[in-house]
Order: structure tokens, then sequence, then C-alpha cells
């Protein structure tokens, strides 16, 4: 594959990170542009950034020189990547889109627009056809918007597709989430907040879960311009827990007809293949969902699992029966890589390999 | 009220420590005896004890010698109250009874026995009045064991029991826990099980609080000499999270036949009161539940309302309607408090204003 | 004692809140006026207020309306209690003691102003008397301003003024203190920066212990109207640790002259008695210092010793012979009691009882 | 380099696991003996092991069946190292080398013994060649115990040689540390040790930093039979606080002779190479020493900062002058690679590549 160069927007923020961590050794991807806000331009990136990754700042993006987040600076860019919050997203990213620039957004503001794909990208990766109509419509041959879910409805619909799949229709999800502080950013979560302590609130984000399964979940209308909802009920809980990455979620499921004993679920779960994987992208996982039987009933959990196949995967364990729902069982993402800028990069690789980018 | 002398079973554990806590400045209960192992046994309780309380140890019984847990050391206690772990309360609660002294538990060995209460003080203190029948039974006019429920299920009972008696029968109850580690006791979880993680499973957890919640929403047989369980369906999910005190639980529900309006919950809650509180017992909480309104969405919070009315409150918050039950709320117990000793405390002082102790 | 009406600027922040904590009860001090920032004027305190204690708002000041901190807003006050951030309390201090008004300030902005008394309450509150000169320069008859130290600086100078007392002059004393987190006020520290991780830096902390020290354990001129620094030598190195509250510290002592044994040095760190105990002043600890001896080789501890005498004593373990200096030892002192709200209300106690407020 | 078939003592445990981990992808070690206590003979890898890395243990080791540490079980074991608690290591490693089989230890039984060398293979990797007297003694021509440092010394002896081989011999040095849990093994810390605390306490560890600082950075006798301890004089206090990995260290250091700039400090710690780099050898840091100058005064920090150079670098920051010492800074180490398995692997590499294993 051809190496493209990609720009980040929002590159000093936690998820701007992230994006550069994963591909500072990506073979296909070529850091060319670091946009931040005006406080930021004209530094290094060292200089402008604090650095809370626990791995090391790669060497050659110490002395990049931070941009402005302008449309004009991502001009050579083939992909820019945003990690920008939603207070600026949404100006930022039309801006370069109109100037015809492909931007994979991190953020809330689009994704909800009709024509403008939300994915998840070991779910719904054959949303992305519907670029060509969003294209059409703003009658560009190269700039698009392409979004990413929000990171803890990631932990959600990768199981439920594998199950969707399988099993047919869902009726019902009930979900309780503990999601991890890098979430929030930095400087995010007040550590007065979290230590010895659970909140049981996160401003939003019971309805962006809620509401974005639905939509990744379903389907295209006929004319390929439009996403429509599918019918699932949703209901979800959020609570901050001291977990600095890994968002883990217990979901209760109630299938339309079927009823399929905790083997086959297991079974489902475990055979579920991406078209990321067969694709053979770069950051595809080797398993999209890792799952664990009853000789680990304490699995998964954030600390150990969250770097399952590189983060890119779902970690799912005890599963069960369960007397209200059909079947019950814990999942777990890595919020800043499946559930942020690793979606992003993995959404990228597949429509590159579609042709799309 | 006249002064009881009390005893402790397993004084030097978790449990016993908060006892003795909760104890140190009693108007009717003068602790008399400290029962732990034979390895503790004829050593200060300073000495066989590693404290772990955020208060210092009461003068008082720094220098008591424990004893060993045989029944004959506790012969002058009126009332035993045993944070005994279940590996040995089985046998030493047993003897006790049986040596015609009263023992209110908080292991779960006796929890189902069909003639032994299983009470949470500020929920079926009427279920006490099946003492006479046990006692008949075991031709016994002192001797008795009361239990109480396991922690977290107090903090589930607490606020459906309020909802029954306002709305009628609960049709199912969906539960998923965030636990503190000092429900564990004292090594139990490791550290390096806990920072930066949630350990999504507790061994018999679940079902304790499915099974508990029906007996202590049930009733009793006509003969009031066994209890009979309620038909609720409840599904719980347990982790543990790293928190030191208090245990957090979101709650969904789903009535038999009512389905009131937020504000008709709310009022509920807020205006429940029970037994402990008409009786004027020393302990017993101001408000049985202090409510959160949408004021304080993030609330409550471990950290910030597990000691609401000295840990015998349990606090709600989060009440909202629910699209798979009717409403769902978060729901927080001082799970050493009224999930352990105090519920042991609370019911003694209800049991002797009503003559039973 | 007659009852001193009490004003509190910054009253919503962290150290704010503690005052109101400590104060709920207090029989001498009530309080009359809550000031803070024009943001918050006009709202009810509980409104302008994210309560972060871990014990309930008291039900008093829930209501009062909070004022800005204009010094008319507290003419009726006798005392006034300052919380107040550094970047705004040296200008509306001053107002207020140029108003006639007593402030005690938690603030670092008049520390080392040569007439201004630098107290730490179980320390040096003869260093009081200095305020006739003050008030004298001033041309004021109430009107003065007393400061506290800085929170880590009173873990140090309580067990070294007991030693400097029993054994003469300090030569060296070599300090490496771990903080709490409530020390940097809300929202403060980042959780990202705590969870899993020591920050070993302070911004500015370490040169307040080394002088800070120097002016609590010095003396006063012969007129009486200027402090002077004694002669120990102080090296610092200040660190962040994921603790709620309670300051650690491991501190070495060279004496100048001395060379006392552990005992000596044990005994008398326990024999030291204060001037607030000596006049029964209400918040005196009943023992300035808690000695912990070999039996317990772990103590003192946050979380378990810093509630020690209601937070005003600083607690003291592992004394042993040191190889470079003459002894070392671990000292804790409770930051937002004895290291900052306490030391206010303590110092001003004091300052009651001697007639100078 | 030919590939040496290693086994691992221990191998369940928490350095054993560590041990597999950095051994996974090792291109001159295989792993081909798993040794563990005898509840775990027999069994599967996997179904022996509670895995608390937070990277997946490697496919190759989940099936091998595990041994006991029976010496004749690693006949075939071209290298041993072990990670055995000290209760069981004397015997075992004993009678490993006696059946001619090299040892690299990390438990302290033969840290002491004069002719056993106790390297950090950063440091003092020059004392292997005491092997020789060591087999000469024991008429072995293979077997022999290597003995690695304990992992709280790693941070102190690697700046401490930089200097010393800098500005010659060190007076006196004392030391603060800030240790993580994994030092203590699992299940090791309890969790209610460590929540919202620090403990100030490690049994023995201020003794092993003490001793052996003297026998790392000293010599050998004439004979090169038996080491010799320098005369530099080591003062340390060690505690416990909430971290996962890593090791924090606040060093002040007092030189015999020279007086060095912060600067010149600074180059020394930044241009120190040792052995290990000069053999090229596999695990090798490329950075012996990471520095941190004064525009990151916040760093090291364990979380950002435990794995530069893959864990065998240490990480130092905030040199800065003393009024007391000469010079104090900040020193970090991985306690579990550079300062347990890590030291084992990176020793052998060098006796291997120096002929002596």
């Amino acid at each position: 594959m051809v190496v493209k160069k990609v720009g980040i927007l929002g590159a000093t923020g936690t998820v701007g990170q992230r994006f550069l961590t994963l591909l500072s050794d990506h073979p296909n991807f070529e850091v060319a542009v670091l946009g931040a806000s005006a406080r930021s331009a004209g530094k290094s990136y060292k200089e402008a950034t604090k650095w809370k990754q626990s791995v090391p700042m790669s060497k050659k993006v110490t002395d990049m020189i931070v941009k402005s987040c302008d449309a004009k600076e991502f001009a050579q860019c083939d992909i820019v990547f945003s990690g920008l919050d939603s207070d600026f997203a949404g100006e930022i990213e039309k801006n370069l889109r109109d100037a015809n620039i492909p931007v994979l957004s991190n953020a809330k503001n689009y994704r909800r627009t009709p024509n403008v794909p939300l994915v998840v990208p070991t779910v719904n990766t054959e949303h992305l056809d519907v670029l060509k109509s969003q294209r059409k419509e703003n009658n560009l041959d190269r700039g698009c918007i392409i979004t990413n879910s929000n990171c803890s409805t990631a932990a959600v619909v990768v199981p439920l597709k594998a199950l969707q799949d399988a099993f047919g229709p869902i009726d019902k999800v009930s979900v309780v989430s503990m999601q991890a502080i890098s979430g929030a950013g930095y400087p995010g979560v007040p550590c007065l907040d979290m230590l010895d302590n659970v909140v049981p609130y996160i401003s939003g984000e019971e309805d962006k879960i809620e509401w974005e399964t639905r939509k990744i979940l379903g389907g295209v209308n006929e004319s390929q311009s439009a996403f429509e909802l599918n019918d699932t009920v949703v209901s979800a809980q959020c609570n901050r827990v001291p977990v600095i990455d890994g968002h883990l979620m217990c979901i209760s499921v109630k299938f339309a007809k079927a009823n399929p004993s905790v083997s086959d679920v297991h079974k489902a779960l475990n055979d579920y293949v991406c078209e990321a994987q067969k694709l053979d992208c770069h950051s595809a996982p080797k398993q999209a969902i890792v799952v664990f039987d009853e000789s680990c009933p304490d699995r998964p959990q954030p600390r150990l699992d969250r770097e399952n196949q590189n983060g890119y995967a779902v970690s799912v364990g005890r599963i069960r029966p369960d007397s209200i729902f059909d079947v019950k069982f814990v999942s777990l993402v890595h919020n800043t890589v499946l559930g942020a800028a690793g979606a992003g990069i993995l959404n990228a690789e597949v429509a590159v390999k579609k042709g799309l980018l």
C-alpha cells in the first residue's frame, strides 16, 4: 500500500497523543502535520504538549512545529484524524471537508448527521459506502467526514453485532458502565473526585450509548444516502471509576426471537470476524472479540485485558443466562484505542483498502 | 433503657472492629467480652488486633483480654454480636444459642434457615417476631439466632421496601453493584488486583442478593414459624472497585402493576419511615433513605455519602424513568455499618424495645 | 468565654469547607458571614458550593447567602478566617485589616512580613505577642493579620519544636514529604496525574518548608517588632501521592550539640505540651504529638492516623538512630486541619484567651 | 549467539511472570523448563498461574507442564533464572548449583556471600569475574550462583556508579524511597493498606539498600575470591505507595572530595555508559540513565517513565544543589525489570558474552 500523509487535529490533547502513539510505527500512515490551538501553534510539539502516555513520545514528532487548525495547513494531507474537543470540532472539521480533505473525527458533532457514517471499525465498515453520497451532496471528490463512536458505545456494539449476526434482531439491552478517567481528557477528572470513590454520572454519556448503538447496528436507506436506526431498546447507566484506561460494561441482552445457550453465545462471539480482518488491515485485531470462559470467572479486567490485541479487541467474559433478559456478560474496550484514536486509524485503513480514501 | 452486656465474636476482624467503633459510646450496650480465634485468645485486644479503622481504638477495649469463642466465655452476656467468618460461624453461633445466649450474626450460615430471621433493621424488623417460634423449637427462653443481610443486599432492599410499600409488588429488579474492598475483610483484596482496575466478579455475591432480597421482602407463614420468599425476580451482577467503604448499586425496577412517576418515587423514598425510627431506637437514622434530586445529578458517591446518618441511611439518587424497566436509580449503603455491624446493633436495639431480647 | 462572630473568606473552597466543618459545633465561634468570589456572591451556600467533605454540610450554613469579600460585608465580625487563594488573599486580607478587622490567613502572602506572626498553634503561639507592634504601626486597635504555616511545614515544626526545647539548637534537618491531594484544592490535581503514580514536585513547596521552619522556630527582636530566623539548615524534597488527606514526612535531624538516644527523643516528643493545651483551648489536642513506638513499626499512616486528636495532633513514629544525622523519624499532619483551617481556629482560640482578639 | 536453554524457578509468581514476559521474544534464551511449588507441579502453566501482567501470557508457555524445583528437572538447562521467594531459594538454588547448573537468583539468600557476585547489570558486571573463584571452590565447571540486587537498591546504585566514576568516592547518601506494590509479590500488599494511604515501612528493605549499595559499588580482593564493601555511608527510609510498578527515590549525595555543579552531574549521568551497552547485549538500554532537565521539573514519574528503555534504564530528574549534602535528585527504577527479572536476564547476557556462561 502506498504511504499516505496524515494530519492530526488536536494533536496535543489526550486523544491526539494516543493517535501519535498508535501511528509512531505505522507502515502506511506518515504523520505530516500536527494541528492544535492558537496557544500551541508555532511551538515544537514537545514544548506544546504535556505528554501523559506511558510510552515515550516518538522521536519523529518531538521537534515538529505545531500548526493552527486552519484548513490550509493541512492541504498536503491525504487523511486528517481529529481528536478535537466537540467545542471546536464542528467548525474546523467542516472547513477541512469543504477544502476537500477527508476527516476522520472522534468528536460527537457529526455522528448524528444522516449522511455521515458513524463507524466502529470492527463492526460496521460497510457503512463507509455512504461516503459517495456524502461527497456528491457536497460536490467534493475527496473531502468527507467519517465519525467513530463514543468510547463507551464501542464496548457495547462489538459483541451486539456478533450476536445480531448470529441470532437475529436484539429486542432490549441494559448496560451499566464503569468508565476510565482517560475518557474525560486532561486535566479531566479531579483526583479528589476519584480517589476512594465512584462517580455515578457522566454528562451526556448515557444518551450517546443509547442512540449511537441504534445507528451503528442499523441500516442504510435504499438510495444509500442516509442511515436508519434499528429498533433495539437500549438503557444505559454510566459511572466513572478510578481506572486509567479501559471501560468495563455489564450488559444484559434480550433477543427478539432467539434464546441461544451460553455456549452458543460464546461460540458466536469467539467466531466473529469483521471486514477489517478480512481485508487484512494493518491494525485489525486477529480476534475482534477475546472471549473468557468459566475458567476465568473474574475476567476481563481493565488493567489486565485492555491491551488485548493492542487495544483493538473487545474482551468479553462471564457469559451466563439471565433471569430477566436472555443472557448477560461483561465487556471491556480500550477507550482510547478502539474507543477513540484507534477507531479512526482502523476506519481509515479499511476505507483506503476499499478505495474510498 | 437498662444497659445490656454485650459480647463480640470475631472481635479482631474487620467487622468486629466496626462493631467496637459503633459501640464505643453506645448508651445501652456495654462491651463485656471480646472473643476471637485461639491464636488471639489470652492477648490484650491491642496486641491481638491489626486495627484498620480510621478512628482510633477506644480506650476501653485496648487492654481487654481477648477470650476464645467458647460459649462459656459469653455466659454473662445479654447479647452477642458475631462478626465471624462463615467458616467458623456455623458451629460457634449454634453453640452459643444452645447455651441460651442470643446471637446476632453477620455471617451467611443461618440466613436461609426457615425459622431464622434475616433482618435489615430499616426494612423488616417485624420479622423478629419469628424468634418466639425459633426459641420454642429449641426449648430455649433466651437463646436465638438473628441474622442480618449480606452487605450488598442492604443497598437493594431498603429502597425496594419503600417502593413496595408505596406501589405494591415489584415484578423485576436488575442490579449492578460496585462494591468496596472492606467487604472482603483483611487482608482481603490484594492491591495488585484493585489499583487502576475493577474486578467484575465476587464469589457467591450475586446469588446472595438475588435470594436474600426475596426473603427480606417476603412474608411469614400462617403459624409464624417460617419465612416465605416473595416473587420478585432479581438479577444481580457484582463488581469490586477501589473504594474503602460504601457499596454503590445501579438498580432498575419494574413494578407488577403500578408505574409511578419519578416524583412519586422520589416522594415514596423520601417519606419512608421504618419501625426502628418509630421506636426511637438510639442508632436509628433520622432519614432511612437520603434522596438526592436532579440538582445533584452525580450523587450519591461512596466517599462523600457513605457516612450519611452515621452510615445507617441508604442514599439514593439519579431517579429517572427507564425504557426497559419502569424506573432506575443509584443506591449507596455503608457496607460495614448498615451492611454489617450496624445492622446487628440496630436489630438488637429494636429487639430490645420489642421485648424480644 | 463569650461567643465571637466569625466570617470566612473563600468559604466555598476546600479550606473554606474545612473551616465550616470544624466550626459546625464550635462553642465560642459562631459563623456569621460567608465570603466568596463575585461569581458565588448572592447565591445560597448550598448553590454556590461543590461540597467535597466526607461529612455533610451543616444545616446552619446550607441556606446562608454568600457575600462578596468586601471588607464592609464583614463589619460585624469579631474574627475573620481566610481560606483564600494567594492570588486574591493579598489585597482582600489587607483591606479587612485596614477596616480594623482581625484576619487569620491561611495564604502565603503575609507569612514573610517581618511583623506578621507565622504561627502553628501547637508550636509558637507566643509569637502572637507581636500583634501589639503590628497594630501600633498600622494605627489600629483590633485589625491585624495572623498567618498560619504552609500545610507541610506544620508536620516538620511540631516535632522539631519539642526536640529544640528538650535538646537545644538543631543544626540540620532533611525532609522528604509525601503530600495529600487536598493540599492542592479543588479541582486541584488531575486524576490522570495521580492514579498509579507519584509526582515528585510541588511548585514552591520546598522553599516554604525551608524558610517557614526557620521563622516559626526562631525568635523575636528586642523591640518585639519583627521576627528573626533561626539558624537551622533545612533541606526539603516534596512529592505528591494519591492520598486524600494527610501529609507524611521522612525527617532526619542533626542537633548542634546534643545526641539524644531514641528513648530520649521518644520521651521528649511524648511529653511535649504546648501553650494551647495549657490554656485549655477548646480545639487543643490532648496530646500535641502522638508517638508510636517499635510495637507499631508501620505507623503513622495517613488513612489511619490523620484524625488523631481530631486532626490537631502530629503523629510521629519509626524513631531510630541515623548514620548521617543523629535521629530520623516519620511525621504525619492532617494538612487541612492542623496544616490549614484548624491552625487558624486554634490560633484564634489562643489569641482570644490571651486577650489579643 | 547460540540459543541457550533456560529454566525458571518460581515461574508462577510475580517475578517469574515478569521473566516470561521479558523472555517471550528473546533471540538467545529459549524457555525450556518452568519450575514451581509441589502444588503447581504437573499442571499446565495456564492452570497453575494467576497471571497478573498487563500483557497476555505468551502462547508458548500456556500449555507447558510445570515441574517441581528439583535440580534434575533442570538438567537440560544452560541457565536457570530464579524468582523464588527467599524462604525456598536458599536450598533449591544451592542444589542446582551443586548439580553444576548456573543459577541467576533474584532472592536475597546469597547476596552477602563473599564469593557470590551481587550484580546490577548496568553497574558492576565486572564483578562476574569472581565466578571463576566461586566455581573453583566448589569444584564445578559450570555451576554457580549470581545474584542481582534488591529492587530498590537498583535505583540507587545506577546513578551513584555514574557519579563515582566521574567525581570519585561518595561520602554519604541519604535515600527516601516510595516503592511500588509489585515489589511485594502477589497477593502481597492488601488493598485496605494502600488505598488513600502510604505505609512508611517495608520490613528489611532499608538494611538491604544500605548494605547492598556498598558491595555493588565496592571492589574485589586481590585474589579475586571475595568482595569488599566500599566506605560510603548510606541511610535509607522506605515507604510503600499505591503504584503498580516503579520505585521512586529521593536521593541526596555528598562526595568525599568533589563538589560538581548541577550541569556536571547532569552530564555525568547522561554520558554514563555501562559494560552491557559496550558489549551490545540484546536487552541493554541505549541510555542506562535517562536524565530529565529543568524543563521537566516534575519527572520522572512512575506511571510515565518506568517503561523508559523497556524498563532497563534508571530515570533521573530534579538535579539540584543541596544545602546539607552536595546534590540531590529523584531516581526511578522499574522494580520488576531492572530491579528484578530484567537484571537476571541482562546479567546472563553479559556473562554469556564474556564467556562465563
